[in-house]
């Protein structure tokens, strides 16, 4: 079933233990789209500069991801650098110049109406919250950072109570429930009127509150992370490409979702930008998807093939 | 089957952002002890002062513990305080008082020899290959910490070719490997000769390499953890307790027996000391391992009773 996607597309400049990179395609709907498009087919709403080049949409189309809605303003397109720490846990900014994403407002078209599936990327929880009252769809998730959770809190808390999940960090998670424990912040969220909240811990992996129920997946065993930027947003991409390919978003869709989208962010991680994710094969998607249900079978070692 | 275990008794004074407790019970075989009693009869060899006193060698023995392997030392018992952050990730040591464990040497005894699970706590690696020479048990494992792994890396590389597993905290275990990545780290330490390493990850679960498998346990979700201090510790004694119940140690007894020493930690973090750990039920242990199941369970929520 459709998905769409609003969110960020930037040029990133990374510096990990491992290399660097410079100038490289990323942004969360980016990474989200190209993750997503193993699935389903995938709309993306964002804003580019005038700077952004045929060779990224060369590499978007290849996935098959619908760009009509890519906006090209006046100006140039949202640069990110940033430099990670030895363990790749934390990261420091460099520089953020949100360039043509300051003034970013999704323009939704009447074809974008009704998507079934839709992921609100970190954006202003206003905005946020217009495009899910003009798109109406079957099945809402969102992330979004510190900055809005400080000085939007109440938008959000209300674009909360509107979508059915919310995908978010562990700090974020606790700084919006105002809890010091992640537990106890996931419960809280939910009893902001969401379905569910899969809360995302990086190397550790994510976790699934929903109602009662609690699912944890740890992250695929990766012995070489070159880059974890833009993980989180491709752990999202294949969460939600999985749950609208099948059309389902029951508990068990949901778990699975959740292995899926965990295999999509270790590939994400073993090269800068999109450059490995966005050339895997399906067969190998299966493959870490099989490995990684293998070390969640308390049972196993299973011994399949 | 017999489950012996060497390490620290101690009195520790903890402050954590939920309150604080002076001098009250805790040490790596303490905690070791107290979890692996709700599965199998447990001998602790340890060294305690006369300042030991009745009440907690009452409250080892009403766990059913063997301890008459402690000895009592001319001089104080081992001393240690510190201050856990708001998040209880990071912890600040204050004081730590050796006194009678600093010149610490287990007394084998000739009833101690050949028991069957041997768990060797924390102390120094040429003492740990002492024991395990002289018990000659039929499974063995131990833990470390950066003291050891700085100090006497050759005395600890020699040990771990001996035994069967190492349960180790992740920044030690890369430490003691020389990766800056945990998996990478795992993999390493394996290559030293150890059929199995548990990496544990504090309030992230608990992973397990065994050759070339992999199986992750999440911690169970406790909403409020009040000192995370001999979690650690608990979750080894829950592990080679379960081990030993079971007298298997079989791949799927190793990720039954990572579900159990998950359980225990989550029990010992809700309150300080083994104030909740050592009045739990058998009954609440099953419950938490059902739950804890569940929330591995690709396909679930399972509709258990």
């Amino acid at each position: 079933m459709s998905l769409l996607v609003v969110g960020s597309v930037a040029f990133d400049t990374v510096k990990t233990p491992y290399g660097e990179a410079e100038e490289v395609l990323g942004g969360s709907a980016t990474y989200f789209a190209v993750a997503a498009s193993f699935f389903t087919p995938v709309r993306m709403v964002a804003v580019v500069g005038r700077d952004f080049g045929e060779g990224p949409l060369r590499l978007l189309r290849e996935r098959g991801i619908d760009v009509s809605g890519l906006e090209v303003a006046d100006g140039r397109t949202f640069r990110w650098s940033g430099v990670y720490s030895d363990d790749l846990n934390d990261r420091t900014t460099l520089a953020t110049h949100l360039n043509v994403f300051e003034s970013f407002k999704p323009k939704i078209r009447k074809e974008d109406v009704g998507s079934r599936f839709l992921f609100l990327g970190n954006i202003d929880p206003d905005l946020q919250r217009e495009v899910l009252r003009r798109i109406k769809p079957g099945f809402a998730a969102c992330d979004t950072m510190n900055f809005w959770i400080e000085g939007k809190s109440d938008s959000l808390k209300q674009l909360l109570a509107k979508v059915d999940g919310l995908v978010i960090n562990d700090s974020e998670a606790r700084l919006l429930a105002g809890e010091l424990n992640t537990t106890a912040a996931a419960r809280r969220l939910l009893g902001l009127g969401l379905r569910f909240v899969v809360i995302k811990r990086g190397e550790y992996g994510a976790a699934l509150f929903s109602g009662a129920h609690y699912f944890a997946v740890p992250a695929f065993p990766v012995e070489r992370p070159v880059d974890p930027t833009g993980a989180g947003d491709s752990f999202a991409g294949g969460f939600m490409g999985y749950l609208a390919r099948e059309g389902r978003t029951s508990g068990p869709a949901l778990r699975q979702a959740m292995v899926y989208g965990t295999v999509l962010a270790s590939f994400c991680v073993e090269d800068f930008s999109l450059k490995r994710m966005a050339s895997v094969t399906p067969k190998a998607i299966e493959a870490r998807a099989r490995a990684l249900r293998d070390a969640l079978d308390v049972d196993g070692p299973a011994r399949r093939g």
